[in-house]
């Protein structure tokens, strides 16, 4: 067994989101991304097979999207492949964990 | 992409812990459970391969182990193999996310 609490292990910088590395495994690889408002994750995808999701901790945002954008705010989870665009932007100071199986 | 809102999708019950089910795929297993203060996901193992990850979003409780119990708070974010005997005593009411992979 490992924990980790995200709100002590990581926070936030004025220069750029924060990543923080939580845990990697042949079965899935965990990480915790904090942004200060204005900061984003632009729109990326990788060829590959898989999925990630992605769960707002604290904070509102919007998931980005190929064609269109989602509203993000503490408690959303959203999933997709990871050859899928996806991204984030946060509007406030914000919380994500993003869970990628398999790993990357 | 797929987006759901836990704390829209999900509530509490005094019967018994509340269990979403919020994505299910060869990649991983996603479920949020919500505890009433009290209520606990009893210790289980189950003898395959894979790891489950449980994040606590809300509430405080402990994690149980085999040997030992780790305190639970929002924010922490535990990780073990699905062998390894595992699960969770909220003493507050609590909302947990778990993700398992391999799903089982």
């Amino acid at each position: 067994m490992k924990k980790v609490n995200l709100y002590e292990a990581n926070d936030f910088s004025d220069a750029s989101f924060k990543r923080l590395l939580v845990h990697d495994s042949p079965y899935f690889k965990i990480l915790n991304f904090n942004f200060r408002a204005g900061q984003e994750l632009p729109l990326h995808s990788h060829n590959i097979e898989g999925q990630v999701s992605m769960t707002i901790l604290e904070g509102e945002g919007e998931f980005m999207g190929k064609d269109a954008n989602l509203s993000a705010k503490a408690g959303d989870v959203l999933v997709c492949d990871i050859s899928e665009p996806h991204g984030l932007r946060a509007k406030s100071d914000l919380r994500l964990l993003v869970t990628i199986a398999p790993p990357i």
